[in-house]
């Protein structure tokens, strides 16, 4: 952290936040320049935390050098981390194609939508039992007996399950049934579901707040981290910006970005960002080309019968093309598609 | 709602989406023009809904004419309403001065920021006791040792006493000790939240998401009220923008518009908006000439001391100014500064 | 400035920067942490400007303490300044209200305009001649004719005018008619025409960029007064943001936040920035008690004929009410409503 | 155009809009509904504009169904363009790589810059003499001299050259030396520069406003076009948001989306987007595989030593890599490398 005095700090100001910084553990090295003294501290972040600095006599500004999340850093762990799903991989050397029903509605539709995503190269199954929907009059999921549909298919299809949990109290449940967990970016800061997902044994999809910060982000995926789960996946879904022609905006860089910071992969979805059918394909090759681990995409046999986001969902038209390039893309990266890997005896 | 066709649609495009909507019990009207079909809905919004228009083959566009929440909506309830928290009233003919410390520290902390509020003119005691925080290395909050502060604290001066919950399972024990819940910027999707304070008999302060269109805003609202509970007071609070001078961009146009759009009291946090202490009291003489019905205040005794939010607190200096406003700012809005009303007999 | 060391970064990459600061003619104070070092630099900030110090080996990042504008700045010039226009003051003691139509179309239509304005309160006419729109198929100002039939408005009302010049070489032309420059919003980056207002004898009103940060806003200034032209008004009026419910969103905490880190007038207008005449007086309310110098307001004698931003403007039927503000308001700021003054002799 | 009425809309209130409709050559359509009426518009959008129908008695909303924009748009041309720049052809069938320094500073500097562009694989050589910089005391440009600097490297290696032009009264003379005139993000919204470059006869690259909407730049392009010139490149160069971990976000999304609005060629900037050189050969990839048709990239021999933008610049040890994109990419996307063809004799 770097201190900032205003021009009229005195002597005592200064050597009150030495002191401060002194007694919580930490070093303070004084800069006196013409205008202005700048205040270096040296030791743990968390020490300073708590201080409030920032309203100490004198002090114009507080800056922060060191990242403020530890566990979901590169910083300490400088090899990029490979999450496994159910035997599918998620990391470096693959690109893992998700695909499935935006919402479970009905056996028949979950069963084809998984099909159609084998077809294409999906190895992981999406699909949502449990939906956030802006509106309280639209189709909130079918809950548990969605969850129900879903282990079926799997046992049909052998593809694990990535599902959404909304409510911390239900995170026990769902992680009965998935592979899994998926948070949404609604529940981007909900703290207490954010927690409940990092004390259940299960891999957690964070997806991205759709006004979050890349820090932001991965603040909350250190409160996965910090509850002990470390296998947490990243996914970029787009931002809100003032744009319309697109329902958010995807930002390609924070693929890049995350995965400097951090050792976590970090995948995106094509599907919801654009929220165009027509967008989906372009931005699956962009998001293999710019490096990322992964991509989770809708699918669904009856779009036009979908209960949710049928105008985003791939169909069967699609999924010739959307096979060409999870097989075309990966190799160019030094990646193959992923597959569900032998379990190690 | 009105379809818009793309040019090259077919009649038995048109059709199809007439007989659609026939089916759900609506009428559709067709204008063809010579670019372009044009298919005007009318009937019940909620018929329409899951009806997948867009999806529909020679689809353009749909537009949505009614507004998507209604018992919020004041198309509906055309006179404004007011909500009363601990016999304080929060609407149209009154200004709410709220305040209190963010976080309930400690019992002294918390009485002596009471008495502060108090000599401001402020009726209502806010104060945290779960309080959501970026960092998970960051204080989070007394839990329910803050409530029971916060019930001596309104026992000793008689303010009712406004907190924050941030989990569903929370609401009834939230709800046993607070006058009013507050749902956080954070949770303004939380939709499990959101009907779980519409379930309880508590008036509820509902801050806008930092994120949040105030459609959406509105929407959250509805969830609420869908639940049976109307005693709901919206509360602007800041949005993302690019701006970095201020924590976020008060939005004050958005009183006067949710104002315009609902029947719900609007009301301002001047403290977290800008997040410096020193725009709290000219965004607050801004809030209550736009027409705000109340503002909330972060203030503490001894800000360089707080735990949380410490640079944003009025401090003792600043109250005679504070009580100022309250004071002669409420009459030039033909409106009194709300006092609490004896019970009616 | 402080430049902050990557970890890794060596004894060389440190006295390397020293070295480049000295011939610079700067000084540079180092600090050793456990992880990191720390080089403050103390001088003037133009003289680092060049140095491209974010590019030498070992760098991490580089923070600006200072703040990049000088001739603007509060720092150098505690008083905040007053601006006179035609003999009205725009400043700390008044507030001054400019009116007008968005657009001069006709010698009747301006005229009438300029007696609603008088009838306000206004002392300066507003009216554009040159009008720079989005679509090249709109109505874009009569040009010359316009500044003819605002001098003639002039010359029969007595209220000087503001009026926008939109290229660099009509400065001239502009400045002979108009007693102040305006310097719309998408103009706010067009350097060539900062850098000629500069150069001529004549206030400015410069409008902050719908999507320039308040930095930026002041260096835009900045060109300005590096010309010589001190006499700068600034405009708040609206920034882009994702929320559409207003064509901009009013950052009205920009006013207090301006007015501290540069001693130049703020005012603020509520007619651009929320593009709807409900919201004109509720923001101008608002604009007054956060502490503007003075509003800038569109009225219109027949809206439904405008030739430009029709719906915003206030019509006969607003203007008692927006003379009650102008006559109520400005007391509770410890300010008048400005008039023109009589010429010192 | 769609007018949707308000609830209380007189008979009378529409047969004015119908009767105004009629009287500039349009037919108005009428539909009935149960809480609305909604009048379709036929004919042509610029029989409307200026009818100010929004300010109608009775009018709710105004939704615009066709696009504001003609020329550009691909509604009235479905094959997408091929613009030619010295011979080198932008267009659906190549990818164009740009390539050079951000400033030209010196001889030695563009001619080192443009080799190493040529190494990589560009037959366009980017360079700026004139520079619109937000501080007015940072590095401007060479001016003319840049300019003869330009058409030295030209003649010795043969790439035509792209520079900017940042006002409308340099345009013939940036004209005579360059093939290309690019228009900033800062002039997105200059319309006398636009109209000026629109009356040259050389090819325009056409930067979208880092707050321009897709349909605002098509309007700035629409603006060059119906000067008579509709050589016009696209170029996405990112838009501002509320992330700062880039300096800009690069909108992905907007390729496509412009490209299917639009028959004008869409290429993106991954230099100015991001500002950061880790970024750039990333979304380099991205930009191909999403379909652009071409990038604009930042090289330079020593950019600790550039005057402007060094930390975003390419270096020698990146062209290896950048040579291989150009060569692997293209192919996926069933186009090729652009280069430089022969003259049709």
């Amino acid at each position: 952290m770097v201190i900032v005095m205003a021009p009229g700090a005195t002597q005592q100001d200064v050597d009150a936040i030495v002191d401060l910084v002194a007694t919580a553990g930490g070093d303070a090295f004084v800069s006196r320049g013409v205008n202005r003294t700048i205040i270096g501290l040296v030791g743990d972040i968390a020490q300073f935390m708590n201080l409030n600095l920032g309203g100490m006599n004198g002090v114009a500004d507080v800056m922060r050098v060191s990242t403020p999340y530890k566990l979901v850093s590169r910083d300490n762990h400088p090899d990029r981390s490979t999450v496994r799903v159910g035997g599918v991989p998620i990391g470096p050397d693959t690109v893992t194609l998700i695909a499935g029903p935006c919402a479970v509605e009905t056996p028949d539709q979950t069963l084809a939508a998984a099909r159609m995503a084998e077809a294409a190269g999906a190895t992981l199954l999406r699909g949502g039992a449990y939906k956030p929907r802006t509106s309280p009059y639209a189709f909130q999921g079918l809950g548990e007996a969605g969850l129900r549909i879903l282990a079926d298919v799997r046992a049909e299809t052998g593809l694990p399950i990535v599902t959404e949990v909304v409510d911390a109290h239900d995170v026990e449940l769902v992680a009965s049934y998935a592979d899994m967990l998926q948070v949404g970016t609604r529940n981007a800061q909900n703290f207490a579901l954010l927690q409940a997902v990092g004390s259940v044994g299960r891999p957690v999809m964070l997806k991205r707040g759709m006004n979050a910060t890349i820090e932001e982000w991965l603040m909350a995926a250190e409160y996965i981290a910090q509850r002990g789960n470390l296998d947490i996946v990243l996914c970029e879904r787009g931002i809100r910006t003032f744009e319309t022609a697109t329902r958010n905006t995807l930002d390609i860089s924070a693929v890049p970005v995350a995965q400097r910071l951090s050792h976590l992969p970090v995948i995106v979805d094509p599907s919801h960002s654009g929220g165009r059918r027509d967008l989906v394909l372009p931005l699956t090759r962009s998001a293999i080309a710019v490096g990322a681990d992964g991509v989770i995409i809708d699918v669904h046999p009856t779009p036009e019968q979908a209960l949710c986001d049928g105008p985003q969902a791939l169909v069967d038209g699609d999924l010739a093309e959307l096979a060409a390039i999870a097989r075309d893309f990966p190799p160019l990266m030094n990646r193959t598609l992923a597959t569900k890997l032998a379990p190690v005896v």
